[in-house]
């Protein structure tokens, strides 16, 4: 069966790698040491120190992702036709001087064009932006959204943004001219409503709670009838709040529409034909219980697989998705809902198995 | 079929009421005008102002309840065997002089016995705290626990207390002592990760996704385990991602447990054994879509009726809970899984009902 792996991060040793792409003044500040990336003010025990274990570089040196480790570890290995990188550095999440921000972005960009995209052809990309200077962030996505492997935009999921609020609309209208999808992935600044967790476990449990506001956030404030072409993508986030997010949503809809005269659609349709979710971290759930939700859902067209390689949580393709499901939605889930939401050619490797038939 | 109605809202004209209930310095504080109770710095649309457009005094005035309006409209014309009385005016909420709020839980705890409790045997009631001062919470919950319509202690959901934090242990232990469940509902303050929703709908969509994480929040930071004879209640918060947060607590305690050992059993049992929902606000589904999320959530025993009473979107008792759903699961709704939590004796309506078997 093809593969189409929706969330992979690639990596870097850190911002000085950044320093040939960046413009003066702000290439001299990282060169200079004057910022070494972001750091967390609090010690979480993360399994593996947050990768897998068997993910190092060649050298042996500390785990950050390196393509040949990931080309041997991922796409050889579980025979990915197609793996969306993510990213690893976030600028939104750089609360403080947005040209600095912006430039990283761009940077950034032109970083994992390089040394990432440039090295296979499975490998489809996501622009980095500082959602925090929307205008700035249209510019890099007009600047980046000709190459060739670019399928996204990627909003930064951080402590103090809900992209609903109609300042950050330039992205959306970037995204939709440039037939890009937006997709939302946490950083390590998202929290829940008190803050962050206490212990690792709970500012875990919390990414996804940090997720459903955006969708709530994006319904409400009418970016899905602002932007009628546009794709949604919640990686990394969960899935299985999903029917609860769309039943509330329905009904608050129901009893306070005259608040929101521009909703034009049921919310729960709305997200069945826009919005899409992937599997990983998939949770410790029976075949039958993956039935009863996907059912919930109301289509089986909503998940897209993903890995979330290289970290320690890894789904494997092998085993994450019940092979009690029926081959139908098997196929959805592992690669015909991200190709279609990508607009991808059908895999090569799904000819065979067309063919056998 | 007998009714227990878990979260009905008292009410009180302003704080002024509490004014006889009140010692000096606030006394004279409240008596002099000095602080006239909460206020929103925004103006949300609410359907009907907030309560039902037939909720009116019987003079005609602003439509706060009343309590020969809450008999006629909802004990008596729905029959109730109990109903939670759950507040209206939470303490916690008030940030700064806690002196002032820890008095303010007391004198309402008294008004609220004197002019709702002792009119109504039907009432069960709620103790209100200052949760901000956790010892002087304490000493409140002793000393109203010996109430006999008293049944629980509300922990009111606001913008910056996870209740899970060590700090709080001491309410939970009074509440334990004193053979109550702890209670949360969400305040006007209560918020998602990124403040207030921008429109009322959004607002009320946040709600569930502020006492997730308190669910969270507890068996992350051992309060279930710390506490094993304590029950908890989620009113008025949604229900319908119960399953979800089960879920991922699961996965993240199996691939974490070594950060979190005081944790002795899988998050999902410490749920179902001790964690029930109120079902107001039911969401906008099917009859088969209800029964397929009582089957995730493993069992019919989790969920509570509530109207949520005198508010807009009070839940009618003759069509929140559809009558699809098998008589068993429709009463241990209506009032099997509240009587068995709140220790009630077994509703004398419940007698004819049985013996008509």
């Amino acid at each position: 069966m093809p593969l189409i792996d929706t969330d992979v991060h690639e990596s870097f040793s850190g911002v000085r790698d950044l320093v040939p792409y960046l413009p003066e003044p702000y290439k001299s500040w990282i060169d200079g040491g004057g910022w070494r990336g972001f750091s967390q003010p609090f010690c979480y025990t993360t399994p593996g120190r947050g990768n897998r274990a068997d993910v190092q570089n060649p050298d042996g040196s500390a785990s950050v992702s390196d393509y040949g480790v990931m080309r041997a570890q991922l796409l050889d290995y579980h025979h990915h036709d197609y793996a969306v990188l993510t990213g690893y550095f976030y600028p939104t999440a750089l609360k403080l001087q947005y040209g600095l921000a912006s430039a990283m972005a761009a940077a950034y960009n032109d970083y994992v064009a390089e040394h990432w995209l440039a090295k296979d052809k499975r490998f489809l990309g996501s622009i980095q932006i500082n959602a925090r200077d929307p205008e700035a962030a249209a510019r890099e996505i007009d600047r980046m959204a000709s190459h060739p492997q670019i399928k996204q935009v990627m909003l930064a999921v951080v402590d103090d943004i809900a992209y609903g609020h109609p300042m950050y609309r330039p992205i959306f209208a970037a995204a939709e001219r440039n037939n890009l999808s937006v997709a939302f992935h946490h950083t390590v600044f998202a929290q829940g409503p008190y803050g962050m967790g206490l212990h690792y476990m709970e500012r875990h449990c919390l990414i996804p709670i940090a997720l459903m506001p955006q969708v709530i956030s994006l319904i409400v404030n009418g970016v899905f009838d602002s932007f009628p072409n546009l794709r949604f993508m919640i990686l990394e986030g969960g899935f299985s709040w999903l029917p609860h997010v769309m039943w509330r949503l329905d009904r608050e809809f129901r009893q306070g529409r005259v608040e929101v005269p521009w909703i034009k659609k049921l919310p729960s349709q709305h997200c069945r034909e826009r919005l899409r979710l992937s599997t990983q971290p998939t949770e410790d759930i029976t075949p039958d219980q993956w039935g009863k939700l996907i059912d919930l859902m109301g289509t089986d067209e909503l998940l897209v697989f993903s890995t979330d390689y290289p970290h320690f949580d890894f789904d494997n393709p092998n085993v994450a998705i019940p092979r009690a499901l029926s081959d139908d939605t098997r196929e959805k889930i592992f690669w015909k809902n991200a190709a279609k939401f990508y607009e991808l050619d059908i895999p090569a490797s799904a000819v065979p198995s067309k063919a056998a038939e």
